[in-house]
């Protein structure tokens, strides 16, 4: 139950009911010389800083870093000349200001945290796999059920983290055990090369972007972004008046030489808007084209952010599910026979993140558990500069609080005090193969079934989404319209492939949906999703995408046996 | 497990891979033909329209209303014309949109929902309660184990809610099965006087809160609420470039002629704003008065709202704390021996909603799970009239999409498997008990410990907050500035009190940080909540503060002997 015994535990336990919450400067202890990694991390742990375990304790990454992470120079910048006047307005809240007052013995009348004695769950517990045995199969006969009760921590010194903490009212970062658990993760995998990085965990990515553009973008402003995006990204952006900017890509993503040439040349009279500052990014199995950025292209990327002085959100879902190449006819078994060998080769052969190449502070990572471990989790966190961090943490007080106290105490649970650091990479590698696997079986099912005549693709390199191309040129209606299509011709012709599959019993996912800058589409795109329908389903599927494609452009109907062409 | 038999399921069920968001106009079958109650809401269930039990199903209190909520002239009112721009220029999500051409038996390769194959969790569990023994010692000897699988839903048919669905994606408004039992838990408890009220599932009211206000509230606006109200409310306001305007109050809170003066006569030119329209409420244990709206004041609220066409945010995270009132020298015991005698006696005693007597549609109701449940279920609810609610759910779409998974399986088989709505209501007259009890500690501690000469107090009748009031005049800095006590000299008093009690051990929250309109405080409050500390620290605690009152306002202090003033 609790591998990671709490022995120093050096603020002074007090019950539950005494709505505590505690800000201010924290004693660390003993901090370790090295960087923190997958072999040392529990070494680390248990010579390091024990976890504040009342209720409400404010906790903060720097009292879990090591030495070496401490010891870099801090970000250069704060980014508060680029805050919105909404994020610089928010104060902290008047009855946690309070707390500074609040000593070992006091008793709080102060904040209106409910007793625990009413909160009807003594425990909870939740049936998981055990590392590396993570199939369903596994899971019933040779899973493991763990269990959080309602006094663990303070009465029972059995966890870090229980239902008394869990189930009230925390600060907006999160409960320590899970700080501790995502600084630890944020050194063995990033390494952001300065100290004074900080973490707020969020209710979800979605949650997390809405918060982050209310920070940054005000009404009128562009938002960079690659030409097509996250469509719910380019939902959230409209009603806050502003708009997203498209940069053109290729397979590897944002093309910085065009990104820098659209800043460079900005003019803002004719724009009718300022020259863009944020920029959105999916650096990894990018939603919804699959392109993956190459350590070579972050860098030319984030020179030119550099150069304008930008602010990047790197949103990165996906990040995990970086896959081995394609290779035509074959499908990846799991676990995979190929590399990575093991956790060290496979967090070796990461693209490495925006985060770890970032000096400045002008990265804010968005992580989440959604495509990792369940979307139901509704939580992930965020990882950036201490101001910026400190600015969300104050929207998350008057919004979304913290995720739930049932999530953090699931996960909690599952990925610190079951699997660990390397359980949890392990977990990673596995449904890393899941996606690899069923990529193939896509890829391969389009390889048969559409017509190549008309539809072209690269295979993805990371990712849940297969970005399918049509050659509008082959159309009849262009060759009817003597080599000029207009938009709502494209739309006309998009609609028609997408009702033709509907109406044989597939949904896809149309390219104009995911248009940056809606209304200037000039090439036909399909985006095909490989995480949700069973293996069987998706040949199924996409042979009928196949079917649809040919009927309306024209092209003879492929015969079908058994699933297969002949 | 599953009490509620779902024999009759109309939407065929569909393996959760197969990422299914179903949109549109809904069967009903037979409607019962009276309003629900909790005598006969399970036949009312039972002869109903099934739970659809779909990964990302749409569901609609109208599934599930009676013959007599459904037959009620709809809400006069739409509230369009009082959305902000940002509210009005949302639209549907895309891919959501598609799902308009979802059959049965339709391959969605369309929204990237992970498959539940790749959820590392195969059941979870929970020790709660059982009804009415509902204390902690009770628990452990006579509690149950609630236990939800992955695929207790459409596999195992055991139940209308699993994890399979609970932990993908979901549709904003919540789960079908916990929409019913809202549905239901709303005819029985408020029964509104129209008929298409919707209801939308939160991530907690202060969530609600921020979303209701961006509906509504543009730069420059006022929002109408209580002279102290809310300090987070307050908070939230502030950044987005709003102010509060408070009203003068007393123990039965807002004072409706004075509302409807400072409407009647408002002027926009002197004001710099526009005539204020939304209005911010705690009608029932206000935070931080403890002030308790009666029905007559609410219908004289009510009454200037149709006057001025006013849209009302009624946030009544304390509605069930409603109290017997405090008779001095008395503590009332746990069960109460008092009425109500029983569920139905309970629930005719409860003072009557906004949401119970809303003809207009003008009233958005913020339920919260925090306060009765466990604050961290981040969890709660939003009743109101079709089309705010419908601008809610977009909204939500775009940042906490739902509650975590998590907290609604937990709810679900805590509310709707184990308790059902008796079983609630049950509970809810035990923690309005116990706080009973803590009030009465708390009042006679005050009776016992504070100098009456300076300090006085009307007892709550609901929530959590006792509101104390100082009387400056006696205060010897008021008698040395000859009767005239500035703002900066009020909050120095304020804050020595303050700061003399935190030294003494003890943390009260000060009034001014709930002043509405910051800054025009001319009274002295403390506020002192009975939720938090166990019952004989609050007696601790209330002698110290009054320690710190004599001190500061230069009383002879009470000598203390065993916790009792002699």
């Amino acid at each position: 139950m609790a591998p990671h015994a709490n022995a120093d535990v050096e603020i002074e336990p007090v019950t539950d009911t005494s709505s505590v919450v505690v800000i201010g400067p924290v004693q660390t202890k003993t901090v370790h010389p090295q960087k923190i990694t997958i072999d040392h991390v529990m070494h680390h742990r248990q010579t390091g800083t024990a976890v504040p375990n009342i209720v409400a304790a404010f906790a903060s990454p720097n009292m879990f870093k090591s030495k070496a992470a401490l010891g870099k120079p801090k970000a250069k910048k704060s980014f508060e000349h680029r805050l919105t006047e909404e994020s610089k307005s928010r104060n902290p809240s008047s009855l946690k200001e309070a707390m500074k007052y609040y000593r070992a013995g006091t008793i709080s009348l102060c904040g209106g945290l409910p007793s625990s004695e009413y909160f009807p769950f003594e425990e909870v517990s939740a049936k998981v796999p055990v590392a590396p045995a993570f199939a369903e199969a596994d899971t019933a006969t040779s899973g493991v059920t763990v269990s959080s009760g309602k006094y663990d921590t303070v009465r029972d010194g059995k966890s870090d983290l229980d239902l008394a903490i869990a189930l009230n009212y925390g600060q907006a970062m999160g409960p320590g055990a899970l700080i501790r658990f995502l600084t630890e993760h944020t050194e063995i995998v990033h390494d952001p090369p300065y100290s004074d990085w900080d973490i707020c965990l969020t209710a979800g990515s979605t949650s997390a972007l809405e918060i982050a553009l209310r920070m940054f973008t005000g009404r009128s402003h562009y938002v960079i972004t690659e030409e097509y995006t996250f469509s719910s990204a380019i939902e959230t952006v409209v009603p806050l008046g502003a708009k997203m900017l498209g940069i053109k890509m290729d397979a590897d993503g944002m093309l910085p030489g065009e990104l820098d040439d659209v800043l460079s040349s900005w003019d803002e009279n004719a724009r009718r808007a300022p020259k863009p500052f944020l920029m959105y990014t999916v650096p990894t199995g990018q939603n919804p084209t699959a392109s993956t950025q190459s350590l070579e292209r972050r860098r030319q990327i984030y020179a030119v952010a550099e150069k304008h002085d930008l602010f990047i959100l790197e949103d990165e879902p996906y990040y995990f599910l970086q896959m081995d190449p394609f290779v035509s006819g074959r499908t990846h078994t799991v676990p995979s026979p190929f590399k990575p060998a093991g956790v060290s080769d496979f967090l070796a052969n990461l693209v490495p993140s925006y985060l770890s190449i970032d000096t400045s502070g002008r990265v804010l990572r968005m992580d989440s558990f959604s495509k990792i471990i369940a979307p139901g989790s509704r939580c992930g966190w965020v990882t950036g500069s201490p101001k910026v961090v400190e600015r969300f943490m104050r929207h998350s007080e008057v919004s979304t609080q913290n995720p739930s106290g049932f999530a953090m105490v699931a996960l909690h649970k599952l990925l610190d005090e079951n699997w660990g650091h390397k359980g949890f990479l392990e977990w990673l590698m596995y449904i890393r193969a899941e996606y690899t696997r069923r990529r193939d079986i896509m890829v391969n099912a389009c390889e048969e079934h559409l017509p190549t005549e008309v539809a072209s693709w690269v295979a993805p390199k990371a990712g849940m989404f297969h970005w399918i191309s049509v050659d509008l040129t082959k159309h009849p209606l262009y060759q009817a319209k003597g080599g000029n299509i207009d938009y709502a011709t494209l739309l006309e012709i998009e609609e028609a492939v997408f009702v033709s599959a509907a109406e044989q019993g597939v949904l896809i996912a149309r390219g104009s949906w995911f248009r940056a800058q809606r209304g200037t589409d000039t090439e036909l795109f399909f985006r095909a999703t490989f995480a949700a329908a069973p293996a069987e389903k998706i040949i199924e599927a996409i042979a009928k995408v196949g079917g649809a494609l040919r009927k309306e452009f024209g092209l003879p109907q492929k015969q079908v046996q058994n699933g297969h062409a002949k």
